[in-house]
């Protein structure tokens, strides 16, 4: 049996790649430039580079590599096949297959960024005692991962786990992103946070830090409501019912053991959690009320964790 | 390899049973009173004397039985044990223990009502050619199964699938059966149309034959939406604007590639299915826009061979 292998969390900008034990000790990590230049066609040639000289600098043989296993930042259906990444400029085409042709052959396992995120935190991370956990990412923009028995969900299309763009408010009159209207990602994201933040300023007159922030942002929200001012309360209150919503949602479509959340946003902590918490009891399912809701603990290696995690 | 099997599908007046083979064929089915009196506690007796002297009468050994599924109007954990079923009587045990014992060690499954159902659909009914698919039952309620690579998702405390529970409306004043606001139940179950129906005739005068419907109910809404009663046509596409913003929510959870309609409701046919396809394109994220949704096949026989399902 193998005793490495390789997780890559593949970005737009760098690509953060780990070497890790099959018991999933991380060994080493480092970072690839992304090269979108050309649709992206040297990304998967560089990577392979990059494991291949890693693997010779190590001394490690093919043999005793289980595979390479990769998320990236775009739907991916269950057998590799990408379908679009803006990002880095790549179409439609088998990722699994053409990445393993750069590496002599070797196993390798694909996944969407935000999936492979929640993998990881489910096997070594803030759900590693629990088989199901959702995870939802509360950055830019909201994503998410679901996993049951310790295996990624990944949809029809590629697109379970678009927590981002469930529908949590059925008034709203500004688009989303996606072209609909009143989807998750428009309230507990960074921008959705400070867009909460300016609609409530714009609201009265009411004093309150926030008036004088140098960037009236998520951040800002949070610090200044956990310093106890009334106003940024308020919104924080407000974007974590709105999460607490697409939870109850969550729970009742497949009831996890735990959901975990990351992203920027969720550098707020512990106090974030317990109004998440609050606004879940309130409104949830009494048979899904006691469902754990916790920070992640991996912050930007969850996705080469998870990555990992996939091919073993 | 044994050549038979049972699919029972429990109900608080009877019990559905079906003898079937191990290629799914359902050969004889009968229906068993279920005697609620004592706390339930002669259901099981009852019914494995009904599956053995079934056996005995067609002279198949409890070798050629590969084992006995039964569904069961209540919440069930993956090893078993249901949390009361207050249709029946019973408290907190380990069924698929207990009716095994009453089988003589004979293999038993047991799963929730509804998620059993949705099992059966996928596997000879509406969902047959798809490994993944949530079906959504509108009967006196509102219940459901999801279906993920062939498998029942039960959830962490087995209340996935409630689908009748997803929130669909932050704006509801009156409480559901759960003790929460704005439940999908609230709309679309038998009961729910009934409702809104009731809601939109108080609205104003409009001429309407639903004011003199012997029985203003969701076949009434339906028949006269059919024959293009514009009061009946808003009640009818309101309640699948409903669902349709129900299966959004479990579209960007886990993307299943069909989604089964059953139900008392759902007898109104391909005109109902036609209503939510058409709500549900306008709101759903674009790649989860082209879900299948279809009619139940299997109609009051899917919880048998759902439970049938369970022991292959």
């Amino acid at each position: 049996m193998a005793n490495y292998g390789f997780g890559l969390d593949l970005g737009g900008t760098t690509c953060k790649c780990g070497l890790f034990t099959t018991a999933g000790e991380l060994v080493e990590k480092w970072e690839v430039p992304t090269d979108t230049s050309n649709g992206g066609a040297n990304i998967l040639k560089n990577l392979a580079k990059a494991v291949l000289t890693k693997m010779e600098e190590k001394g490690i043989t093919a043999d005793d590599v289980s595979g390479v296993g990769i998320g990236i930042p775009g739907p991916v259906s269950e057998d590799g096949v990408v379908n679009r990444c803006v990002n880095l400029g790549w179409g439609v085409f088998n990722v699994e297959k053409e990445f393993s042709e750069c590496l002599g052959g070797m196993k390798v396992k694909v996944g969407n960024d935000a999936n492979v995120a929640a993998l990881g935190e489910a096997w070594m991370g803030a759900a590693k005692d629990f088989s199901s956990s959702v995870m939802v990412t509360l950055g830019t923009g909201v994503g998410g991962g679901v996993i049951i028995n310790d295996k990624i969900i990944t949809g029809a299309t590629g697109a379970a786990g678009e927590i981002g763009h469930i529908r949590v408010n059925y008034t709203e009159e500004k688009a989303c992103g996606c072209g609909n209207k009143g989807c998750l990602e428009q309230y507990c994201s960074a921008t959705g946070i400070a867009r909460l933040a300016k609609i409530r300023l714009e609201k009265n007159d009411d004093s309150t830090p926030l008036r004088n922030a140098e960037q009236l942002d998520a951040k800002a929200v949070f610090d200044e409501a956990k310093k106890g001012d009334k106003v940024a309360v308020e919104i924080a209150e407000q974007a974590m019912e709105y999460l607490a919503q697409g939870l109850q949602v969550i729970s009742a479509v497949v009831n996890p053991e735990a959901f975990v959340i990351g992203g920027g946003v969720s550098k707020a902590g512990q106090y974030l959690i317990d109004l998440a918490q609050e606004s879940f009891k309130k409104i949830t399912f009494h048979g899904c009320a006691n469902t754990k809701i916790t920070l992640a603990t991996l912050g930007n290696d969850a996705g080469m964790y998870g990555s990992m995690r996939m091919i073993l």
